[in-house]
């Protein structure tokens, strides 16, 4: 895309109202637009990234079997009082609302029992078991505090994905197959290796442990204990000598880190299938519970902790598999640099190359400094004494150094 | 996919709360779920056809150059009392919510106070316009009515796109491109014969008139008049002998019909921009006003009007472009078949085909009638008795014609 199209604008104010820099930044490249604290709205840039996260979470999710639906932000009071998560001194962070005619509704602050709901008119036999099934949708809470940026959004976009077996036996291996997905996700997304599953608290439904995945950083909330040796890490909240010992961890072997909660996945037994009356009859037909797991990514956190670890104090520094673009095309220079440079950003497209190409009537400076704040991954220089040279200059944003290239080599570095 | 591991069922047992035909169609066919009136979740196929409306509807968009962007659901007051559109006395379907503080919010029924007001932060100069911008994102209605299932929704997927121009002629060429587009998307869906460009009311913001987009339905909601002739209708709420005289219509030749909205066009002015303060700078140093338009296509209620009109009494019938699939594959009979089926399965994927493959163990008549209530374009049928005679069984759903084809026969067929 043309930069002189592009509605949206860099800016060198850092937003006085913002203290994250994830925010900082990405309001400034003019990716993300502050609505109300922790409510963004993604403008061109910022949904492509957003859109590539979406899409790298959901192929993963295709991959182990999950089928992907939709539910609704708008939910009735019934299903929510069968669990009993519909009181606000229960849940307190729900955001109601109301129709018309005076019946109070919720606005969707998680999906177990719709799912649950739903899947309970397709389910009845042990032969429509088991499956996974997931969404990619807006989430709403009511935070009293929002001052993370995309850390932590009053509205904000998660998957959700629910598994459900017909044994504890099936439930396990499902659950292990989602623990997989979720690490082959976070590598895909470039901190793989800063992301460590910790145990963590089960919640009020199981006495078992829940995985959360944490991503070292040093704005992380949670406070965590990792082993480096063995690739695994224990949420403090439940490092008791006991905890420990039932893990097989040592306190001395142990790092104290922070992290950034990007992903969670829950053991929920059959709290949710039982309380909506939603069981399978086995093949003496007798009538079985339903054991289901949920598992938990963040999208919108994912954009912001990449953004957040990505960074340098010129700006924003993706990874390949998110950037909006791969090429930040500069052209500098008159009549000779604009037909060069339009050539080279139609034989880029043609190679299926993602460019934003600078075609601003800017000084070199400006544009260098938006390729950085943007943070594309590779910067390409077109100007008249290069033209001259029959060459390009080549600037890696994560190195910063320029080499000047022909051509092919320049085809060959993007092959 | 195969039927076999996808987790939603068909039903012969119309839903009793159901008056709408698209409604009772979608849920039978494991489509749709309904959380309560107008909020319907999207179950996997059901989402698929959802997708591809969106995809058809984004690439039309883009054409034009409009650029995507993502606005929220959460609403602070301020900015929609500046147009004086927070008052419920003056807007009388918001859902409204509240934050843990006390404070206010609307939850999102149309966006054009967020759009101009972030687009605000971009736009200073005649350099920064005109342009285009559009988000596909759920908007929210507190309907006291709700019983056209997709058709009228009280949570339903729109795409917006906004038009921000420098002089009004500006603005009269990017709203014809607009409605161009508008075109385009209808004629894809294969509604474009049956939709008409209808001229009604403009709003309380212009003395002239809007465009809406009807397409002629038996259970549309407008009465409308078309001129068969010159491809244009007029809404009834605004034929008057003034104003079919100003467009150079003849009552006469104005046919009467029911429509469904299934898209409309406005006119703006500078009403929101100057609102919001929003202005441009021109070439001479001078502020001036944004002239804007706005223009709407029901993304989910269009996946209702397809429904609603392509169907039979044996269920959905849908156009190739939007199908969850394009091939029913049938198999019936044992080993030799199972082996046959699953092999053409793979060389139709690998040909790129989307198929649905019954690999269930049902009776051929309930197979049948699943690809029937489906509505999913092909049937291709094996089994042992076609296996002996090396053809494969084609029906297509429209027609219903069976004729038994070689396997290059199929493969050019559906080449």
């Amino acid at each position: 895309m043309r930069l002189s199209h592009l509605f949206t604008k860099t800016t060198k104010n850092v937003p006085a109202d913002e203290t994250a820099r994830n925010a900082q930044l990405l309001i400034q490249a003019g990716f993300i637009h502050k609505e109300m604290a922790g409510v963004y709205a993604y403008m061109p840039l910022g949904l492509r990234v957003l859109e590539k996260i979406k899409n790298i979470v959901r192929e993963e999710m295709n991959t182990v079997g999950g089928q992907e639906v939709l539910m609704t932000t708008l939910q009735p009071r019934d299903i929510w009082e069968k669990t009993d998560r519909w009181d606000d001194a229960k849940v307190d962070n729900w955001f109601k609302t109301k129709l018309a005619s005076g019946a109070e509704l919720g606005v969707g602050l998680t999906h177990e029992e719709p799912i649950v709901d739903a899947s309970g008119n397709y389910v009845h036999s042990y032969k429509d078991l088991p499956f996974f099934t997931y969404q990619i949708a807006n989430k709403f809470r009511n935070e009293l505090r929002a001052k993370s940026g995309l850390l932590r959004g009053r509205e904000f976009l998660m998957k959700d994905m629910y598994s459900f077996a017909r044994s504890q036996e099936e439930h396990e291996q499902m659950y292990e197959r989602a623990v997989e997905a979720y690490h082959k996700v976070y590598e895909r997304l470039g901190i793989g290796d800063r992301t460590y599953r910790t145990y963590a608290d089960g919640g009020i439904f199981t006495p078992r442990f829940s995985d959360e995945f944490q991503t070292l950083s040093d704005v992380g909330e949670d406070k965590i204990f990792v082993d480096e040796t063995k690739k695994i890490a224990i949420n403090e909240e439940i490092m008791t000598d006991d905890n420990l010992a039932k893990l097989g961890l040592n306190r001395g072997e142990l790092v104290e880190k922070r992290g950034v909660e990007v992903g969670n996945t829950f053991h929920l037994e059959s709290k949710y299938t039982d309380a909506l009356d939603v069981y399978y009859v086995n093949e003496q037909g007798e009538r079985r519970s339903i054991i289901m797991g949920c598992y938990g990514i963040g999208v919108s956190r994912l954009m912001g902790v990449v953004a957040e670890l990505f960074s340098d104090d010129k700006g924003l520094v993706w990874p390949e598999a998110v950037a909006p673009a791969r090429v930040y095309l500069v052209r500098i220079g008159g009549d000779d640099a604009i037909r060069h440079a339009d050539e080279l950003y139609e034989d880029l497209k043609a190679s299926g190359i993602e460019v934003l190409y600078d075609d601003r009537d800017e000084r070199p400076g400006a544009k260098f400094a938006d390729s950085e704040l943007m943070g594309i991954p590779y910067r390409i220089t077109v100007s008249d004494r290069l033209i001259e040279a029959e060459k390009y200059e080549f600037t890696p944003r994560n190195s910063g150094e320029t080499t000047e290239l022909t051509r092919s080599e320049l085809f060959a570095k993007l092959g």
